[in-house]
């Protein structure tokens, strides 16, 4: 494997706090953007339920699964057939299979989660990073698209694949219906499979504006992957799905899996095949945790806004980006700080807050950003999680609130600047 | 992807068999090694009351996991460390990602399990298949190895690695530790790191006589991977450990993990921690387990021997591996078969029973051999499925007793010989 290739920062930011929280000190994570609420009660009957399914199935995943899935994806207007649906224990292994199977070079958007780079280096391949529209996280700039691709395959470059985020990662935006309807324009001119990872769609806060995805526009080039991580805490259980454009890219991919994983495990199966078909109760629990992410990110947001540095309105997922190049010359002066490491890196060592540093999202060493995830401040036990996902105001219960104090003074004492 | 990957054979047969016995067949599955039997009231349990285990922890698995393996593994007389531990979504997602970790060409044996070469093929690596010593199969002739690793690398080919299975799948035989010693010996002459297959180490027949690991002669070089799939029939709960030898391969599977997995599922982890422990219950189950493999195994060998094919003595698993050489001339004449895959072919048209082609393990097209398994023979229902468990003459029973009378008839009509 290409030395390139480092552990997934999300997961070693996580690690790292563990081992200090175990060492007894008080640590605040807001690095991974693993979603500290509880399990819903349906989603652990079911589970118990499936404690006597111990065969393999369909390496695609079991049929109910499938056709619930295809299910939730038509309720939001996208065409999927359930034989051309592949479930995976998580997204994330769908997303490397995919890549895996369509084996060219991809585009990822600056800045992009951590594992698609990852991904394009272990399958011996190159991404080629464009810029996204600021504000319109996820997808690459549709102006640049053309000219970058058309010049790297001049250079000889096999570019096949796109990837892109909506709702997006690492910038808490949602690209614009019209941004997404020209990317997709400009991806079939140049043929590009389309890899669109979705996983974050039932957390836009303003459910009359929901996000659009490439495969209304180009259904035919474009791989639409989501899972239960992000909307139902799930991330531990490991289980994701993957909409195939066409049998050829499904029975590739199909393939890869039978290899790698052989199937989903099935116990979870049967849980996400009940969770995609969306039961009242847990399109009431979603709808819960979107509207807590929403009020603590936007809390957290007027802080960093007021320490001065910059930040495009968050309109999805529980992340924040914000960027502290107007604070530049004060951070380099007080704090010797030039870059997103340095300062990731002060966070954790004088105030123990893991962040991560906008490099890791493929910026540049001196992009002067950190990406903030709120999924960890709901509470340390489950009674306290439980408060947060029902309370009409979770920014003031107590546990919350000296969260977001303590975030206020360490960014006044970073920036020298008042932030309530 | 190369486009010589193919579906994984054991998976792509099992689904076949299944869309007959939708379609109202009456089928016989002796194609993959899923182990019908159910699974044992404490590991249901232990599931059910993991349920509220929704973070994702350590990408190696849990400390709880990591440890019992160890000590799994030094019962067996393998140095192991906890920290160079891996746990992952079953032991083929661990088998996939060490030979990506060590990025070269692969020598596997001939034959052996169908997803080796696919994984080589899949990290765009060339498989170097070099032949067993007959009846002591899943390790390369040590013999031949030295010749043929040497050559290919005066061929310019960068072979890194080298893939044993012991006990082996698809002979159903069991190296011997002279052999195991030499291949060691070899192997460490090469600079080959050794990983060994050990998923079978719990199905020996004869207690008094383990399996042994080329980890005792070269443990510096040797990954050792193993799971729960067979021992105690979990399969379709995904989850396996690998013992890694060093630091740096360790972190290099760990970073690959981080980026395609994350981790194991959390509620399997702690199934897994608890089987690992070998608490006395889970113990006997497997000591029954075995119990009943081998007097099934017998029980069909016996058919095959008597229907004129060729079988080296079967020591563990549940699979047998008949060559029909000796008959070949019968089966050319009276059936037009003249290699696996015919006979395969004409035993799941004309007898609707399923088996694989020697060929899926890598055999030339000619050989006229299949692998059967016993595994799918034990019952239709947990009822029937327990009662195979505890009965002292499983073979006794009718169910049994009448697949095992009807693959009799099958080979009669195949080779007009009687075989009871």
């Amino acid at each position: 494997m290409s030395e390139a290739v480092i552990m997934s920062a999300t997961l070693a930011a996580e690690e790292v706090l563990e081992r200090k929280r175990r060492n007894g000190q008080r640590v605040l994570s807001l690095a991974s953007g693993e979603i500290g609420l509880p399990v819903h009660a349906s989603l652990k009957d079911r589970l118990s339920a499936a404690a006597d399914q111990n065969a393999y199935g369909p390496v695609a995943g079991s049929p109910g699964l499938r056709t619930a899935a295809a299910g939730y994806w038509a309720r939001r207007g996208l065409d999927a057939d359930p034989d051309l649906v592949i479930a995976g224990p998580g997204s994330k292994a769908l997303l490397f299979a995919a890549l895996m199977a369509v084996d060219g070079d991809v585009v990822v958007p600056v800045p992009s989660w951590v594992s698609y780079s990852a991904h394009v280096r272990l399958i011996g391949r190159e991404p080629l990073p464009v810029p996204i529209v600021p504000g319109h996280g996820g997808v690459p700039d549709p102006d640049l698209l053309h000219g970058a691709v058309s010049a790297a395959r001049a250079r000889g470059r096999e570019v096949k694949a796109v990837v892109v985020t909506i709702p997006d990662n690492p910038t808490g935006t949602v690209a614009a219906p019209d941004i997404v309807r020209r990317f997709a324009e400009v991806a079939s001119e140049l043929d590009l499979v389309i890899v669109s990872d979705q996983i974050y769609t039932d957390l836009v806060f303003d459910a009359t504006a929901p996000a659009s995805s490439p495969a209304e526009y180009a259904p035919e080039r474009t791989v639409v992957t989501t899972g239960l991580t992000k909307s139902l805490a799930l991330g531990g259980w490991r289980t994701g799905v993957a909409r195939l454009p066409d049998a050829d890219l499904h029975q590739r991919l199909r393939t890869i899996a039978s290899h790698i994983w052989s199937s989903p495990p099935a116990p979870v199966q049967a849980v996400a095949a009940y969770a995609f078909d969306e039961p009242p109760e847990l399109v009431s629990w979603v709808a819960a945790a979107r509207a807590l992410h929403e009020k603590v990110a936007r809390a957290l947001a007027a802080r960093f806004t007021a320490a001065g540095a910059s930040l495009h309105p968050v309109h999805a997922t529980c992340y924040l980006y914000p960027d502290f190049e107007p604070l530049r010359e004060h951070l380099e002066r007080v704090h010797g700080v030039s870059g997103g490491r340095g300062l990731a890196a002060l966070l954790l060592e004088k105030h123990h807050v893991g962040v991560l540093a906008a490099s890791e999202f493929g910026e540049p060493d001196r992009k002067l950003g950190v990406r903030v995830s709120t999924s960890h401040l709901y509470g340390d036990t489950d009674r306290q999680r439980t408060a947060a996902l029902t309370a009409d105001d979770p920014v003031e219960l107590p546990w919350i609130k000296a969260c977001v104090e303590h975030i206020g003074s360490i960014l006044t004492d970073l920036t020298g600047r008042a932030t309530s």
